[in-house]
């Protein structure tokens, strides 16, 4: 079994996002080998030529606000050549800048592998750049957004968070900044355009720019887009519920050019123009409607004007057209008709860019997005220009639904993109609240995009931009330098966000934290929760998870306890938000389910139940208030209105809603009641009398039971046994009640004689008394011996984790990759290379080998618990197969054409592994005799993860996670 | 239509159970035409021979103690001949006392018609019946109990309730109690042996009995016989949840027989024996199983023990096996291997009896039960001796399963009886709390036996006995003299009773309510209630449901206040308490529903409806408190114990759970919202925008949406409309929030111009405004002139009532009869007599003609709502055909080989329909064109009870009760 600790032994340092600027910057005077950027004894001026981009004198000027934030001293001045200075920040953009141009021509720069290069910058100290200057430090770029990432790349090198405004994160005062002397040249990004997509915006961010800015206007965006900068993004799809980028605010779109925004709009606004902008005038146009067939002249002139902007801004033209809003297209009555008529909208909206531009169509960059039923269009044969770029989705939660084939790769000259959510309003879900997005499941996802050449646009959906801090700067990161990401980087990527914000000291425990809650968030997103989520009856499944959060939020507060304060109101927003929020939701929502179990069961601590979760509810709010009136002198108020209790559709409910509870009326008696594991009934009061679940003689694990006071006073009760090899003790009720008692039950195996199978214990306040059955399936000696280091049981349902192999036999230098911390485990399985091809004979493919051990020959259920993973590749059908020592491979197919509509986006399956954050392969398997035997487990199709097996011959108790995992020991 | 009160124009006036002495008994002074059984002038004395049965002088001491009830002097003497008295009332069996058998020899009495009838008995007058002696009143049984019966029934004559003891009936005091003279037959029961069933007798009747008398012995059990006696019964399975008759009690079976009553023991009991008998003993029973295979001689001799019971005592064996305990036998591997077994038990149980009494077999009566399980073994084709009477069995909610054919009546010698429940603890569900069992129905399904000849043994299986007084007492006067009551008698039956326990004045209010109770009660047992069971959104179910109860809470109180002090113990027991409890109860699960829904809304009252929760909680504890501890000085303390709240299967919950409530955090403003009918939904909040129910122009109704304030201020809105034929006025809201508003929306056709279909309402603050859709239907002249008359609708679902037809064919003198105040109807009909033949062709058959409109020809669903009746005769498969004018008739067949298994006992439909006492039958109907059709409905089988047409194109609106029926005006 690997454990996470082996894949970890070498973490490289994995840069935030691959920075030429970080090895070299030094906080230390070291006047032979580098230069000063900031000194007391003089901070270096900024040279920017007048005639070079806007947006480059603009982020000299955040440059040197940059300095002053971290010197502490007055910034630097931001002049032109000439201004007097023995040592000078030159920056200016090869395209633009006679500044550096003439560096150039004098040979002073040398630019090789950056000139002409999409984003790509150089940066070099140049001896006498100038007469009169004696030093120079060159931040040139092959384009404006090349310099204006040297400039922010330098900035973060130097402290300054990209979030030090986003999320308040202090920059550490430093009084010298020093980069050592040479020449250091960025590399354009893997990914061409890369952005989010405000979206899904109220309660939230509308609420906090209409409070903080008056609305979504310059004042606001140019926060955006300073921030997109400092992440090295480029592109951005505003807001567009009840928001039209254009109109609200003049200066919107202007300052996105200026800055160096490619502004574009969502899959569902075509032509540069928001939907509002046509639903706000739509009595001047034509009939009003939304429909290409009935209102056309109408449509296409609103289309001409938004070509037009082409003309004016840079902008990523949407093509197509869905339905009015962000639905789905008004059909014209069959599947071929709508493509019809698609190819004309997008041929119109072609011809009217160039009219309107004067540019060759081939230079104007369009897409189009193949969300949600447009997908459709496609696969029924739509022609789409080649110099489009193909956008393919997920599917709402993370899971690309389709990725270009090598034949599209090979004709399409606009290349594919992707649209990915980190936030989501519809179906299968909304999830708004909180972030759920664990790195290594994104990771996993946006490599497939990679490797299979979807590289030329990304964008993510991420609803309020805040709280969703961690999966933005991960996403950029990746879009820029995927190298520097990998699946055994994840962490050390993580621990380097870490030190960044919060220091050195912390930077484990915090990626320790931000990890652990997204992960657990994954496994159920917190609008998904429910009472009812995780089992009270088997595998202690409730207490366990509530003991999760608790120790995260243990960690959370401790490291709260240690940074300094101007610290919290970053670690609030970034680390303990997130985790005090959902641990209380978790254990709110476990208190409900305990109350509905407690008052089947007549529990006098029903009611203590009912009192913790009005408790919880009301620390919910408070958490909620600390985020919007609290922090930074509610600064953030309003990004925490969102709701996320009490879902009933997918639409946010009005109002988060607690979840029920019921008081009992309770005697003025001593009654008691017992429950055990395994049973929500109780006793007395049932007509089958209770028993403990079997103890297996492999696993020798406990069991336990619960006594509690049914009336109003306290138990006065005994424990007994019939067999002096029961043996129990208490440990704490998983009860808010503090009269409830639990007992742990274990069997002192060595004591068991011969033959010996049952017992029981009771137990009795002298009037009642209540027997529970104690049954064992004893190992034999043989079967220990054959048994040890397998997983199995006597009987009882067991659980293989993914990383529980024997052996791995790779072929054709295809294997199963490790994924650490992935999903519901500590390390996951996926065939490796991501786009490796596929294997037809399991026997010959890469595999994995399980040992088992049953006591029982016949029929066997193995459940493979994998990724919810999609076809990403239509041709392939997700295959994996399963077989038992030298047996017939068992081969299963998720994407069969008799399943497929089930699983697929929005289907009947998808809807639940959407839920569950996973998928369920069934295999029934026969195996021949008892003992010891290899589980197979063999390749079909890439993209498969595996996580877990269970493995039943009759019942597979109940629960979300199933049996624990347990090498017999 | 038939109302209710057509039906009813003629009464007769039903006798409690057809009562020889009621018509001639009189409270004055009569002295010409009358025997003074009492007066001032002298109270007659009562003679019985010493040589009759013991029970009739224990009857003797009874009949004077009533007489002393009534008059409030002492009793009247109680010897024997010889005593001083000019007037004497003469007690004897005929086939036991000298007494009587002397005045037969001598002339003076005749008892032609009376004598060798079994229980039959003659009252008569005589002249100078011996020396000395003026007169006597002659009551001569021809056996025991037709002397006892005798003697009860006088005293119930004179107004001594039956129930006097075991529901406080108080006796109105008489100085006077005269009988006219003559000779009066009161002729053999029509059923031979009657009885009850004490059974799932825990926690009330076990808590009870202890209290009172110590446990389950002869002073509990003597005032069972007693009371069995006065109810004309004879016969009784005694409790055995823990409880062995002949154990506890040396004395219980000496008392049973000497009182008269005929003991049995239940179905699963054999051979006079209790289960716990043998449990209590097992140890000492061969290997201690019960198991004919294993344990045969130990079984045998248990057995056998048994059987010599049956020498000494009159008693029914009850023949058979089944499991350990009430459950299903273990089998043997097969069926017909345990066919075989069983019919070697019955074989070795018979030569038992035969053994141990001596007598010959056919002498011994016996009985074979076809409990759950049981009736396979005999549709297997178990061989059963024919003089063993075959008792078939209900479904344990009152539906009989099965009853005899002609051709078992031709052969069967032994007969056939019945086991009932009024009370079942087991599948489909449990209902042990209170009364749930309407007269129509219960008398329905007691015809059906009666008229197929299981007429040798009636039990039902009545729980606690208390309180379910009411159908007990009805059970037991169907069994004596089914002809007094029947479907039009009912009302005058109940009326009957109420006169006798509460006087005149109130009889016909207190005989509604009871009946009203049950028939609620019987939609859905309270045990099956929850929350989500009545619609909140469609046809004002939830609020009528609730003004429903109110209604019956009010009168009942009204005649509770109006009663004289002694009689409100009674009133109590008998009908205030099971109308204040469902009432609560009803209400309680509406608030809680309202919580649900409300909390969704964001209502602010969600709140309160918490509150109302927890206060309709309270108030149920004090409901039932008042019985338990605060009626007749506690006599009935524990008999309110049952639980009833919180059942999650079908075994009773260990405590009352109320419903589940939701407390919202509410802001401190003043933001509405606003839900309209027909829709969980609120606004604003959702993304689809609200709308009324489309109003149809031919049914003219009213739809409704409410205002409500969703923070902790009040409202301020204004609801404006854009067109003048939208009216709207407040009404109350279904709400326990003082600040929600109620709006009844009505159109006024008149004003509605040609072409006009929608317009809307807008409800505004000022600051946020929510517009709701108002969509018409409107009828064309012609369409309402065609309409005028029938049901439909110009598209919404309509329902028709089972009595709202317009002609009935009868055919061969089989017709639809109607049974008033039946199911969830005002009226249900039901093919007439009961036991008809079946009809091949519909259109030949008994049919009945709907007229229905509807305005769009096409396919239609028509739900056949019917009572969930089962296949009494295994000849039938209970059909019935609808067809649309001359069209051809569809026919459908409830017990088709396919549903058979799901529509019977215990099967998936069977759970169902016993928890909606109902069966839907659903047929697909085309309508050719629009306009004015006939529905038909032909008769196939009997059986069928038809009580409700459900007409609807696409869909159904959720609901319990579907549309209300509406004819079109």
């Amino acid at each position: 079994m690997i454990s996470r600790r082996d894949l970890l032994l070498a973490p490289l340092l994995a840069p935030l996002a691959a920075n030429v600027w970080a090895a070299g910057i030094r906080f230390e005077r070291q006047p032979r080998t580098a230069f000063a950027i900031a000194s007391p004894q003089g901070d270096a001026p900024l040279w920017v030529d007048p005639q070079d981009h806007k947006g480059v004198a603009r982020v000299a000027a955040d440059l040197a606000a940059d300095v002053a934030r971290v010197t502490g001293r007055a910034a630097p001045p931001v002049g032109s050549r000439g201004s007097a200075a023995r040592r000078v920040i030159v920056i200016g953009s090869l395209d633009r800048s006679p500044l550096v141009q003439d560096l150039v021509q004098r040979g002073k720069l040398d630019v090789s592998g950056v000139a002409g290069r999409w984003e790509a910058y150089v940066v070099q100290t140049v001896a006498q750049p100038f007469p009169g200057v004696d030093e120079a430090l060159v931040i040139a770029g092959a384009d404006k957004r090349g310099t204006i990432y040297g400039c922010y790349d330098l900035s973060r090198s130097m402290g300054v968070s990209p979030w030090f405004w986003w999320a308040d994160v202090p920059v550490t005062q430093r009084n010298e900044i020093w980069l050592d002397r040479g020449r250091r040249v960025q590399r354009s990004p893997a990914v061409k355009y890369r952005g989010i997509f405000l979206n899904n915006e109220a309660p939230c961010l509308s609420g906090w720019t209409a409070e903080k800015f008056g609305g979504m206007n310059a004042g606001f965006y140019t926060k955006v887009f300073e921030l997109l900068l400092r992440l090295r993004a480029n592109y951005l799809w505003p807001a567009m519920w009840n928001n039209a980028f254009v109109d609200d605010d003049p200066q919107n779109a202007v300052l996105a050019d200026e800055y160096g925004i490619v502004m574009g709009t969502s899959h569902h606004e075509p032509m540069n123009r928001a939907h509002k902008e046509f639903t706000s005038r739509r009595e001047q146009l034509g009939n009003g409607q939304w429909n290409y067939v009935s209102n056309r002249p109408a449509i296409r002139e609103f289309f001409r004007e938004g070509a037009a902007r082409s003309k004016q801004h840079e902008l990523l033209v949407t093509l197509g057209m869905r339905g009015d809003g962000d639905v789905a297209l008004e059909g014209t009555g069959g599947l071929q008709s709508d493509i019809r008529l698609l190819e004309d909208v997008i041929a119109d909206q072609r011809q009217l860019l160039v009219e309107q531009t004067g540019r060759r169509i081939e230079d104007i960059p369009q897409v189009w997005v193949l969300f949600t039923e447009v997908l459709k269009y496609y696969d029924g044969g739509l022609k789409l220009p080649p110099d489009v770029t193909l956008m393919f989705s997920d599917d709402n939660v993370g899971y690309l639904r389709r990725l270009p084939t090598a034949q599209e790769r090979a004709s399409r000259t606009g290349g594919f993109g992707i649209y990915h959510h980190m936030d989501m309003n519809g179906g299968p879900y909304s999830y708004k609240w909180t972030n759920t997005n664990p790195l290594p499941k994104m990771w996993e996802q946006l490599n497939q995009a990679l490797l299979r050449g979807a590289d030329r646009i990304w964008i993510s959906n991420v609803g309020d931009l805040k709280p969703l801090e961690l999966p933005i700067e991960f996403f950029l990161a990746m879009a820029w330098d995927p190298a520097s990401v990998g699946p055994d980087k994840l962490q050390a990527w993580t621990e380097a966000w870490a030190e960044r914000e919060f220091g050195a000291a912390h930077a484990r425990e915090v990626a320790s934290l931000v990890a652990a809650y997204a992960k657990a968030n994954a496994w159920r997103k917190p609008e998904q929760l429910r009472p009812e989520t995780y089992s009270l009856e088997h595998h202690d499944e409730a207490p366990r998870m509530a003991a999760y959060w608790q120790g995260l939020q243990r960690r959370a507060e401790a490291v709260n306890a240690q940074l300094a304060p101007a610290q919290q109101a970053a670690y609030y927003q970034l680390v303990l938000h997130p985790i005090r929020a959902c641990a209380n939701l978790n254990e709110m929502l476990l208190a409900a389910a305990r109350n509905q179990r407690f008052a089947r069961q007549g529990r006098a601590s029903t009611n203590d139940e009912a009192a913790r979760v009005r408790q919880l509810f009301a620390a919910s709010r408070r958490i909620r208030d600390t985020y919007n009136h609290e922090l930074s002198g509610g600064k953030w108020n309003h990004l925490m209105d969102q709701t996320y209790l009490g879902y009933f559709d997918w639409f946010q409910p009005v109002a988060d809603v607690p979840p029920p509870v019921t008081e009992l009326d309770l005697a003025d008696d001593a009654r008691f009641g017992v429950c055990v594991e395994g049973s929500a009934l109780s006793w007395p009061g049932y007509y089958l009398p209770p028993a403990l679940p079997a103890f297996d003689g492999l696993l020798r694990g406990e069991h336990w039971f619960e006594v509690f006071p049914r009336g109003r006073r306290a138990l006065q009760v005994e424990v007994t046994a019939d067999q002096p090899w029961i043996q129990w003790r208490r440990v704490p009720a998983f009860s808010a009640g503090a009269g409830d008692q639990r007992y742990a039950v274990a069997i002192d195996w060595a004591r068991v004689p011969e033959g010996a199978a049952s017992g029981s214990l009771t137990v009795s306040d002298g009037t009642e008394r209540v027997r529970i059955a104690v049954t064992l399936a004893v190992a034999t000696a043989q079967q220990r011996q054959d048994a040890r280091g397998a997983w199995g049981s006597l009987g009882a349902a067991f659980s293989i984790p993914a990383s529980g192999f024997e052996r791995q036999t790779e072929a054709e230098g295809v294997r199963w990759q490790a994924l650490p911390d992935y999903g519901r485990v500590d390390v996951a399985l996926t065939p490796w290379p991501a786009n490796a091809r596929s294997f037809a004979d399991p026997r010959r493919a890469p595999r994995l080998a399980y040992p088992i051990y049953v006591a029982r020959a016949g029929d066997y259920t193995v459940d493979l618990i994998t990724a919810p993973t999609l076809r990403v590749d239509p041709g392939h059908q997700l295959g994996v197969a399963l077989w038992v020592d030298e047996g017939q491979p068992v081969v299963k197919h998720v994407f069969t054409p008799e399943e497929r509509e089930a699983q697929e986006f929005l289907g009947r399956i998808h809807d639940i592994n959407a839920r569950t954050d996973m998928r369920v392969m069934k295999f029934r398997l026969r195996i021949d005799t008892a003992g010891r035997h290899l589980l197979h487990v063999g390749m079909i199709d890439p993209g498969l993860v595996l996580q877990q097996i269970l493995v039943y011959r009759d019942r597979l108790p109940p629960s979300y996670f199933g049996p624990t995992p347990q090498r017999i020991a």
